[in-house]
Parts: C-alpha cells; structure tokens; sequence
C-alpha cells in the first residue's frame, strides 16, 4: 500500500480492507455509486489511495465491492456512521449524487458526525449558485466545502478526468495530492487546479458543458451537411473525420464521431437508427440564461441548446416535413467540387469553434468580474485540456494564447487565432452560403459566423433600434463621439419629438 | 360629464374637480405620473371618465393638474387617504410604476384603506410570476388584482394602446368599459380582451416585448444592408420602408423607421448620429430566459437579445473593427440587380417575421399547458392588431388563421402562411446568402431561415449527437420508429459499449 496521504501519514495499512470496521483507514470517502462514482473510487484505488464506499441503496455498495472493487484498495460502509468512522481526519466525503436536494440531504446527514475541519466534495453538477450557498453555510460551521466539475464522463473518471475545485480554498492542500494523482495529464500537468471562490468551479464546469453542447452541435452540423449536403457514405464521413483528427481540429469529440460513424449493426451504421431526439441535463441551458442574466452575447451556446429543443419536437417536424416544402436558391444541389468544399467545412468548423470558445471565455471574464472571483484563464483551459469531454489540441493553444497575455480581453486578439480565423474566413462564408441555399439547418454555424462580423463592426444598426425606441416610448438615446451639436449634445440622453405630436416628457419608469 | 361608468351610477359629477375633496367622484385611481401614466390618465379622460391622479413626488400632481390636465375631468390627490377617498367603490386603482418592489410597496400602502371587492390594477411591466403571486395574495385578502400589460409607447397611452388584462377574472367586468373604451380599435373591434388567469395579462405582454425585440432587429438587418451592403443613401432607404407600409408588411414599426430615416439635423440623418449601443429593459430577456425554462426553440427573440447585448460592447468592437480584417467569399461586393435584391429582402424580412411570430405562439401555447391557463390564440392577436409597438396588417392575418382554426398547432400550417413563406424562402435564402458573403451581420435573418430549415427537418443530425452522448456519459438513446431489433430495441433507453472497454452502467445520476 503506497497512497501519497498514507505515506505522508505514515499510517500503515491492513491488507484486509473488508475487515476494517470502524478503524479509519481511507484518505476519502466517496457516497454515490452510479458509473461516475464508481469509476472515480476504482481511479483512486488506482492512484494508491484508500476510499471508502458508500450508497443510499446500500446493497449496491456490496455488489460493488464483490465486483469491480475486488482486489483493490476500496473498502464499503453500511451506514453513514460507519462510513465516517472509517475516514482519517481532517474527513474527505466526496458527493457524487444527483444536483440538487440530494446534495444537501445528504450534507445533513453527515454534518452530525463531522468535525469542525472536515471536508464535504461535491462532485456533481450542481447549480453554482447553490454552491455560493453552502460554501458560506458550511463555513460558518466549520465544515470547509467544495464544489468539484467532474469531466470526462465514464471513462474519463475512471482513467483521468478533468477536475474544476473551487470553495473553500483551506480544503485545497488536503485534497490536491489526490485529485491531481487521478486527473488526466496534459504534457505532465494534471488538469486539476484550484479555481476560485464559493462556486466558481462549479461555474467553470457550466460554461465547459455549454461549450461542450455547442462543440458537439458543430460536429452534427457537419456531419448533416456531408450526408444530405454532398452525399457521403458513412465510411467517407468517418474517414474525414479521422483525418480532422489529426490536424487543429485534434479532439476527443472529432474521435468519437470518427468511431461512430464506423460502427455498424447488421452492416448498417447504427447512427442511422438512433432516435434524433437530443437530451440534455439543463447545464447547457443554465450557461445560455446565465449568458442573458450577465448581459453577454454568447451565442453559439444558446443556438445549441435551442437546437436540442427543436430536435426534442420530433413528432412536430415529421408533420412540418410534408407540409412545409423547400424552395431553394440557385440549383437546391451541391454543384461545386466536394474535396475542396470539405476543406472550407473544416474551416468553418474550426472558425466556429474559436469563435464558440471566444465567447465562453467572454462569459468567464463577466462572471469572475460580477462576483467577484478571481480565475485564472491559463490554468482553466489547462483543465480543459486532457480529461473532459472537450479536450483537445486547441485548448493547448487557449493555454499558450493566456499564459503569453494573461489580460488578453478576447481570444480573438491572440496572434495564433487571429490569423487562424482570418484564413478560415473564406470557407467558413462559403459553408454557411451552401447551407442556406441547400436547406441545410446550421444553427451554430451561422451564429457564430454573423457574430464575427457584428463584433467586427465598429457601426451596428442598433442606431436605428435607438431612434425607434425614442420614438414609440421616449426612451431617449445617445450621441456618437464627435457627431454632438448644441441641439444634440454628446453624453447626455437625448429625446427628439420625431412627430412633433405628443409630449416632450421622456420615460422614467414605465418601459415599453 | 358623460362618462359611461358615471351614466351607469346615473351620479351627477360635480363640474369643478379641484374642489372634490374626500368625495368618491373618480371612477379611477391612477398612481404613477410617468409619460404612460399621464397619457392614460388624459386617455380616459376624453372617453368620459374621472380619474383621480396621484405620484409619490407630489407636487408632479400639481404640475399635472396645472398644464395637461387642465380643465379635463381629472382630479388630484396629496396622500393615499385622499387620493383613496375620490374614489367610487368598488375602488379601481392602477398603478403605473416602475415594475419590482414599487409594485409591492404601493400594494402595501394601499391594501389598509381598501375594501373587499376593491380592485388593483398593475399596468407596469411586471414579470408574470410577481403577477402569479401577487393575484393569489390580494384574493386572499379579498382584493382582486389585475396584472395588466399596456403596449403603444407614449403615443398609444394617449390615443388608444393595446391592453392585455389577466389576473382575478372578478375584477373584469369593473374595468371592461374603462379599458375597452380607451384601447386602440382595430377594425372597430377593441384591442383588448380578457387574457387569462393569474399573470397571463403580464405572460402576454411580455412576450410581445419579445416579438417587439425581433421584429425591430430585423428592421434593422434590413437598413444595414441597404446602407452597407447596397449603398442606399437615406431617402432612398426611407422611400422603400414607405413602399414595404403598403403591402404586407404594412405595420407601425416599418411607418416610424420610414420615419426616422428621413429626419435631418442639419441637413444630416439624424439616425447616423446616434450612438449604436441598444438599450432594453429586460423583458425581451425574461422571454427567452422563459423559452429556456419551457425548452421551446424561440431562436429569434433569443438572437434579438444577444444582439442588443453585442451592440453595447461598442469600444470592445471599435477595438475588434482594427484587429478582425473583411476577408470575403466571392468579390465581397454586392454585383446583382439591386431593384431585385430589395424584393428579396421584403421577402426575408417578411418570412423572418412570419417564423418569429411561429415561435412567439409555439412559446405562448406551451406557457397555457405549463401553466394551465386558457388563452385565446384569436384574441391575442386581435390585442396585438392595434394600439401596440407591433400592430400590422400581419396580425389581421393571424388573427385570421386562429379565428378559422383555433387549434391551429402552429402558425406556419395555415394556408395563408404556409403559401407566404413558401414563396418567400428563394429570396429570404439570397439575402442570408449574401450577408455571409458580404461579411453584414443578420442574426436575425440568419437564425430564422435556420430555424426554418431545421423545422421542416423530419431527422436532424441529433442522432449522432445522442450517440456521443451515450459514448462518453453512457446517458442511452433510443431507437427510431422502425428501425429497431432484438440488440437495440425500440422504446428502451439503449447503452452501447461503442469502444469495447468501459462498464456496462448507464448513467442514471451523474450526468456530464
């Protein structure tokens, strides 16, 4: 037995874990036996580290050590008592239950039999605002607590996931060793580093499942565009993919779409047989309200989310299917040369991506800003990196963009993607061209590409939107730099009478 | 004095209302000087009524009484108890202020002097669930309270707005005449109607803002291309929404920009001089935060407020407009016939218009189940069809639909609109077209044609989505109808063991 923590407290270990009622020999309990959490406690056991077991449904804690925790350094627990008194000190409880009221039912529970010092780990995907709240709460008890991001999904927790903590920063140095031994690796550094305050990892690991729906969005955009658009086959759209594999577009979500493509049932891929209605687990749709309630345009994510809703209407489509017919522009067919074609597809993958990416960051920035967090952008797309569903080579170069320029404002500015989404530009225009005139739906796509070019307008219509708003509700509006006069001064609100009817009072509190 | 309230009492108003003091002379309590609250005072009194005015700064009621009000049958108030004591029983107060803690904070300084069957009325914009709330509270406690949307800016205030009443359906027959008389006609019938139950009225209203915010952003996408794409000057630009004001875009958002693009300062358009940084006050985001909750796709409002968020980064993207270069697909100018192209883009404004609407009622129609309320689709969009910052010949169209099919499942399946936007689509995808190939920003136009797209979409790309889901989160799929056999069965949540390795447990818990 040779975990960090049992070396570090020089505590030597009884080989016989099932046999150790009630002598506190695990450096971690895990309560929640679902796959993550199982893979997680088998992970750990992996790394050398002693964890304690344990479920509501108690039975399973038994099929899961006469199973896939035999031989390993994994010991269970039959009641939250034992389960604690099976834990060194200070106590590690790390939660792997659904988000929500299970969370703090089960913080309840364990709060009787913890210590002022003990630490709760809540590795779910709970709704940071909650939390914001029990780190607060838990601290005023002297309970330190810890809201975990946990990607990479099954297997990820099993053989390295990434991992977002954030909380109370004085439980850091009791479970750094652990959660950095069992994360994934990027270039020898663990994607697991500390993020900030109350629920800033939890937030971090919002805005990565947000980026994660639009990521996978992208991909199914493509792939829908190849079959309908150009007409491959499954084994030509997976070899595509297995060559975008290897280039900028290197990830594991590029890697998984290359595998399922190729997977076949009876000589026929089975992806074809999949129902197409998407689901989701409202992470996505937490980050796109967030996105409303900072007041940031984070587009590519909300047009994800409401496309899995779409998706969800599939009864409605059919019946809209035959009812409401396509009218193209031009052909209504492909015409062009499909290798080159597929070349601005790869382009218009990646400049969406960057610009996916550009906008999460943007969230991330507000976010830390509004409450007060301070987070570090370098070591967030480090995390990013290896583990999670997301990872990929891209991130390294989101790493290299923040550790050049820390305050970089956007992504965008950065050198490398400047100039990648500059050269993308063509392609990337002649995709979402395509698409249009093919009937092809790119929700994605074309939001990010028509969120470029108004970020990279320096004079939106929104002028006009202004006068209108003046015009109907007197909401008055301001003067452009360098265009004020004495009728129409600069910095302050102005209201015209555009009608010359109506009064010349201009709206205080009721707003249209 | 001839109001029909006071004909209905057969009361002999005195002529001179400075001098009723403590008599129950109004008919209704108006509290809230505002621009709105000012005009529907004067509003209600040309139709006949007494109306008692009352402001938390008093002396505005002075200032009131003394210019606008002068020698109309409005009164004045200096306290709560002398305003409440003008008034007829059963006492109608609305309130015309700033929506939140104002509302309840007059609620409570009003509810001591009140009596039952007393009715309140809020015409602010208040977010439906206070509504919710604040109608069961005030049943309770024997009041009836009326959450009251009113559209129509200034303007409509003054002349006829469009009034969408909901709440405590008792209070209805009290207020019909009042605001039945002042409220826009449309076709000599009054553009408002009892909405619904609890906070409808409010639910209502708050979805027109939205459709408000989508239809002023297509607009503006129009003037953009014109201007930047085409090479429009303003008279021209002006000239062409005057032509669109005949047809069937014939509304008063397309008058007011014909408008404002003709108004000068010296000798300039005044509209250039204004600073492109849109202003909102949150209802356009509470209707896509609401779409979000209720998992429908509203992409156009959505858009809409994104891009008002993106218009406020003015120095990010006067920053952006130096860093990100133009690079086009094709010439990166605008080569076609230009008389053309502006059909093209009535087109696509009109079915981006028709889609938005689409979406708006889909919202409102999933709101009724949700919520359980009867809504009247018809009468929805006969308030709408006057009075309002949307009214247009468009809702006497839908109107119409709803009128011929009640249960009308969506907008797009009545002939009318099916045949509309059937030959609009060559057009509307031209101009999506040629905004990506011109680097013009149109979310608007964009996300409407997409949504379209994906609408008339029997198998969305969603299946390879769910397939990833499944390979990296084990969250299942299922099978499509038709497509299942004794290994992947329909109507069950299938797991594949897509690598080979991995365990045989399905996410039930945790979820990525």
């Amino acid at each position: 037995m040779s975990g960090p923590l049992a070396r570090l407290a020089n505590i030597k270990l009884r080989p016989d874990y099932e046999s150790a009622n009630n002598v506190p020999v695990a450096d971690l309990g895990l309560i929640g036996l679902a796959v993550m959490g199982q893979n997680l406690i088998m992970n750990m056991a992996d790394n050398g580290f002693t964890i304690c077991a344990f479920n509501r449904t108690v039975s399973k804690v038994d099929r899961f050590l006469a199973n896939e925790a035999k031989g390993k350094t994994i010991i269970g627990a039959h009641s939250v008592e034992d389960f604690v008194s099976k834990l060194k000190r200070p106590r590690r409880v790390m939660l792997l239950v659904q988000a929500g009221p299970a969370v703090d039912d089960w913080i309840g529970k364990l709060l009787p039999l913890l210590e002022e010092g003990d630490i709760i780990i809540d590795g779910g995907n709970s709704y940071f605002p909650d939390t914001n709240r029990r780190t607060k709460d838990l601290a005023g008890k002297g309970i330190r607590f810890v809201g975990c991001g946990v990607s990479g999904g099954e297997e990820g927790a099993r053989y390295g996931p990434s991992i977002m903590p954030g909380g109370n920063k004085e439980a850091w140095p009791y479970i750094k060793d652990i959660f950095q031994s069992i994360s994934a690796k990027s270039d020898g550094e663990a994607c697991c580093e500390w993020v900030g305050d109350e629920g800033a990892g939890h937030y971090v690991k919002m805005v990565h499942n947000g980026i994660e729906y639009g990521d996978m969005q992208l991909i199914c955009e493509a792939y829908d565009i190849m079959k309908r658009g150009l007409g491959l086959c499954h084994k030509e759209m997976s070899d595509i993919f297995a060559k975008w594999n290897k280039g900028v577009l290197d990830s594991y979500l590029i890697e998984i779409t290359r595998d399922i493509l190729r997977f076949e049932d009876d000589g026929e891929p089975l992806v074809e047989k999949i129902l197409d209605k998407a689901g989701q687990k409202g992470t996505g749709k937490w980050t796109a309200a967030n996105a409303l309630d900072l007041g940031m345009p984070v587009t590519l994510i909300a047009e994800s989310v409401l496309a899995r809703y779409l998706s969800g209407m599939k009864e409605e489509r059919t019946q809209a299917s035959t009812k409401l017919g396509f009218v193209s522009y031009g052909s209504g067919k492909f015409e062009g040369d499909k290798g080159k074609f597929l070349d601005d597809l790869k382009q218009a993958l990646y400049a969406s991506k960057i610009t996916s990416y550009a906008q999460g960051f943007m969230l991330i920035q507000e976010a830390a800003k509004t409450f007060g967090w301070e987070l570090n952008k370098p070591s967030i797309a480090l995390m990013w990196r290896g583990g999670c569903i997301i990872r990929s080579v891209f991130l390294k170069d989101i790493t290299a963009a923040y550790l050049k320029q820390p305050d970089l404002s956007n992504l965008l500015f950065d050198d490398f993607f400047n100039k990648a989404i500059h050269e993308a530009q063509p392609g990337w225009r002649h995709v979402v061209t395509q698409a249009a005139q093919l009937g092809i739906p790119t929700p994605a796509f074309s939001t990010a590409l028509t969120w470029f070019d108004g970020y990279r307008t320096k004079d939106l219509p929104a002028n006009l939107l202004q006068a209108q708003r003046d015009y109907f509700g007197a909401h008055t509006f301001r003067i452009k730099s360098g265009c004020g006069n004495d009728k129409y001064p600069e910095g302050q609100d102005v209201h015209v009478n555009w009608t010359g009817r109506g009064g010349n009072v201009s709206a205080s509190t009721y707003n249209a």
